[in-house]
């Protein structure tokens, strides 16, 4: 029943980087370099999974939950990532905010569908 | 130029609770009593700021900054909250997941207009 939006997370702890971002208008190629680091991202070592929404507005989310902190560096410090990073400020973003926290606590919900009958 | 869209937290330390969700089809007063614990959560001691986003499959992360764990255990037993939190398994998210965390580093960017000629 569950989305397969949700990233399969295992007992905390284990990290979270949130990356709140307000796009400028047009795609100008964020739409493939997304992808493309999305999959890159999924081959570093420590990478646990990602969840992200963005509305009709071009505000979004994206949380990346990472095994450690070492992790999360030593993905900032991707070449391919840092040309993203670059491109980022230049024509993709009119703001950003990135958060690196340690989940210490997790719980979720699935429903079942005869629940609400 | 930053959007009112990004939660105006201060340095860390401080607590992130992560909300992601999958919205069943249909309002079903879903909006009204999102902005009413919007409100309600704004009031509560030691809250930061929100940061949300959902997207037209229904799918969406909202990422609440709180200054300390005590505070988040409050809110979460606030008697409209919990009502709230029962409304939602019963009818408004099909799955969530809530990851509470603690922020260790943060930072940003803010482009300004005359940086792109």
């Amino acid at each position: 029943m569950a989305s397969n939006r949700f990233a399969n997370t295992l007992e905390p702890p284990y990290f979270v980087v949130t990356f709140a971002s307000q796009r400028l208008p047009g795609d100008e190629g964020y739409g493939e370099m997304a992808a493309r680091m999305a999959e890159l991202a999924a081959k570093q070592p420590g990478y646990l999974g990602v969840e992200s929404a963005r509305d009709g507005s071009g505000f979004g989310i994206t949380n990346s939950f990472w095994a450690d902190e070492e992790s999360i560096r030593a993905w900032k410090r991707d070449v391919e990532h840092l040309m993203a990073q670059k491109l980022g400020r230049q024509q993709w973003y009119e703001s950003y905010r990135v958060r690196i926290a340690r989940v210490e606590r997790a719980y979720g919900f699935d429903a079942q569908p005869n629940e609400r009958t």
